[in-house]
């Protein structure tokens, strides 16, 4: 946790909050923070900035906050990703935040187990928990959207027109792939289109070419879905920030 | 698991192997083998290829190997890693394995607790295991080599010389740097330099730049060590691979 995350509403209009969640927790037993100390704290949604100690108990501890900073740029990426094993979807979740990508698909692939859409990790809930912790990670305030949807052709074919800008570049990892992903224009947004284990298959990787992905490569290496996504995004954004927004 | 890791020696001189731990429970239960069946096979440190089930019972799984393929292409990359809290280094070892680095000094640091010196993940054995689950997921069979420095200076200004190939390009990831990491010219090999929670001290970033480390930056957000090692790897080796060797 390198950033106290507030949830909107939580700052009294005076500039103070009173934490005794598992923030207190780590406050009091990781950080040891006395009072008169500051830490680093931010707004989801919102501004970022530093938080002087007030009181502190056991059992609570106030903080007054001065929030001043911008969130930190971000990589200006979208991502379609095939629903991963509810164990790996724990796992990746908090990466897609802390690398700041903007909006997710959890789209239904051929390779999909039907049984991963009942899993508890789908609930809203549970998402959003996990999207805090990557953003306390990453030192960030702004959550990416995450949706899930259940038939991979109609999302492709009715709704993708309207989800992606026109002028974004379409990418879609992809093992025999000619052109090896590398550092794309800042010029454009990327969307990206990352396939379940065991990858998208010949139609899938058909219909999303058509509708203007470009396949590349990622060498011969299998990488789990938490460490090939930080790699993909940034061989396309070292740095992993966009400059244009 | 994407391939069955045998060590050295397991393959008879007939080309079979019976397997009874872990490797005949995953392609028991998660592969779900059948006699005739093909799996995908490799020897640690030496060749991979497939694998013909002769024999499947519930406490054995036997094999008849055919070994032709080399392991894939690797990255050209060593690593300086200041020793990461237990738990961390354990989430780290597999994506260093993974990712195909070939040396790794595990070094102390100013900002690394003495307390992990004494962790049971240091010892060989458990480095090893975890060494393996790496491989098995990147379907590899070159292990990297690990090994252990307990006092910081003494590595960079004696041992560095000889450890590190002169050729080789020095890179110290640091937030402050100036120039973003980007893709390297694959006519050297890398050596990268990463540091602990909290970053490398400056007496510590002065000893590596004096050295010849060219500190390099990957943006404003904070990465946890497993994310931040394949986002460095892949912003340096787009494709995560070395063409010159």
């Amino acid at each position: 946790m390198n950033l106290l995350l507030l949830q909107p509403g939580e700052l009294g209009s005076d500039g103070t909050v009173t934490l005794t969640d598992r923030r207190l927790a780590h406050a009091r037993d990781v950080l040891k923070v006395a009072e008169g100390d500051t830490v680093t704290i931010g707004v989801k949604h919102g501004l970022m900035g530093t938080a002087r100690v007030v009181a502190r108990s056991k059992e609570a501890l106030t903080l007054h906050c001065t929030l001043t900073q911008a969130p930190p740029p971000r990589p200006g990426i979208d991502l379609l990703l095939a629903i991963p094993r509810p164990k790996a979807l724990k796992r990746i979740i908090p990466v897609i935040a802390t690398l700041g990508l903007d909006r997710v698909v959890l789209l239904n692939a051929a390779r999909v187990e039907k049984s991963y859409f009942d899993a508890q990790v789908l609930n809203a809930a549970v998402i959003d928990g996990l999207i805090d912790l990557g953003l306390e990670q990453a030192r960030d305030t702004l959550p990416p959207t995450i949706e899930v949807r259940d038939r991979f052709k109609p999302f492709i074919e009715d709704e993708l027109a309207t989800w992606c800008p026109q002028a974004a570049l379409r990418l879609v990892p992809h093992p025999t792939a000619t052109e090896l992903a590398r550092a794309m224009p800042t010029t454009s947004r990327l969307v990206i289109a990352i396939g379940p284990d065991g990858g998208w298959v010949p139609f899938e990787v058909d219909l999303l070419t058509q509708h203007g992905f470009t396949p590349i490569a990622m060498g011969a290496r299998v990488l789990r879905g938490e460490t090939a996504l930080p790699a993909i995004i940034a061989a396309l954004r070292p740095g992993l920030a966009f400059h244009q927004r």
